[in-house]
């Protein structure tokens, strides 16, 4: 099995350090990644500006990756279209430091990048963490593995991915495995307002979560539970439901 | 009606000042939208920098802006939150030079913008426009003027907004208007490797459109017959339909 590995917090990040050992016992894995930190960039693409691409090597393992100037989109579509030779046979986003549960995923790169490799027509699944303190990475790098060595004996419709969230809990405390649908998280952006030393306005986004629904079906209460949420999710964002109704408007242009 | 207007080319982007024109006969508008261009940003939000906000005021006609240096996304949040008063009836997101067709909408901060009103509960539009030489804006901009008008009259379900796509063709041109579902555009985004004066490597990304189905109800389709092309997009990203095959799937853990 041949894995591309990426992330959103950068390639020196403990997330994507522990996924990749994790999963370089069971295959090949190809790590391209961002430079630096670039998370809440959604599926932002570099088209403006110039894409950096350098090997970064680390020793334990001693082994090398790409390191690349850019969101972690692009690192999917240069892995894709420039850096590897063939395709692999899957695309793996993670581990993220911190959640990324209901609709926090249109915000996030982690879960961008696995719907760009799913774009392509490619298995991907996206791996976060819950906060925790310390973050677990290594229940979180074994679950993965667990489903990397699954996933091979199904097949997933075309344009869906997985979003696995993990609570950040040492493995024995895991609750279980939960198929669930995206539930809704809603942040309250406390915008705070700041002058520089120049008199000029500048703002912070501030942002927490305001409130969680408690659907049982859901990742976010799934999390809240202790259990591992494993989400479907696909990049057709059309809303079928309404298409025959909306039909029916008078929208008649000249 | 009060209407708020952004858009991802910039505030000074021929786009928004055609619709800020047209819509400004019809209702109040107040504009917070990037200092720059900020196209193919999808949904980031500016979280590890300060935002810039200021007012920047044009003299035909002589109303003022919120001049904003984040993404799309950023305007939408930081208008809502911190700089109005009150919420506006409706947000309004373009008009973007160029389309927002089929899959790219996942790229786009025009159509991001829209949708992060949405889930702020409000109804919401996305404008694109076609590319065209010359970009006839002033079909784009009273299409959109019509459609404001008549959107008081229905109720789009929660989650929902409106993904509209305007052929660059003189008003008498257009073929009809269209409601539709999104189509699937690919593209080689053929990047281009370069070598700098000191020798480090950078690629560019290029990007052609290279294959759009022929399915005559998409967005894709309509589009390609002079027709408006209306989708109504939701963002609730989960595959409903695979959720109890991947229950039956062995991921005992622990």
């Amino acid at each position: 099995m041949h894995v591309l590995l990426t992330n959103d917090d950068g390639i020196n990040a403990q997330g994507i350090q522990a996924l990749w050992k994790a999963i370089a016992e069971i295959a090949t894995v190809t790590v391209v990644a961002p430079d630096v930190e670039r998370s809440a960039t959604s599926q932002a693409i570099t088209v403006h500006h110039p894409i950096r691409v350098d090997r970064h090597c680390i020793e334990n393992p001693a082994i090398c990756a790409w390191r690349i100037g850019g969101t972690p989109t692009d690192c999917v579509k240069i892995a894709l279209e420039a850096l590897l030779p063939a395709a692999p046979d899957i695309v793996v986003s993670g581990i993220n430091h911190g959640p990324n549960l209901g609709t926090d995923v249109l915000y996030s790169g982690t879960v961008s990048a696995a719907i760009e490799a799913a774009m392509h027509r490619l298995p991907a699944i996206a791996v976060s963490l819950d906060n925790g303190n310390p973050f677990e990475f290594e229940t979180a790098a074994q679950f993965t593995r667990r489903l990397l060595l699954e996933m091979p004996h199904h097949s997933l419709p075309p344009n869906t991915l997985l979003n696995v969230n993990i609570p950040s809990l040492q493995g024995d405390k895991i609750q279980g495995v939960a198929i669930t649908k995206l539930g809704v998280r809603r942040y309250e952006n406390t915008f705070e307002r700041r002058q520089d030393p120049r008199g000029r306005i500048y703002y912070w986004m501030g942002g927490q979560v305001a409130d969680e629904e408690d659907d049982p079906a859901t990742d976010v209460t799934a999390i809240k539970n202790g259990k591992i949420s494993i989400t479907p999710i696909h990049f057709d964002l059309t809303n079928y439901g309404i298409i025959q109704e909306v039909r029916n408007w008078n929208l008649s242009f000249n």
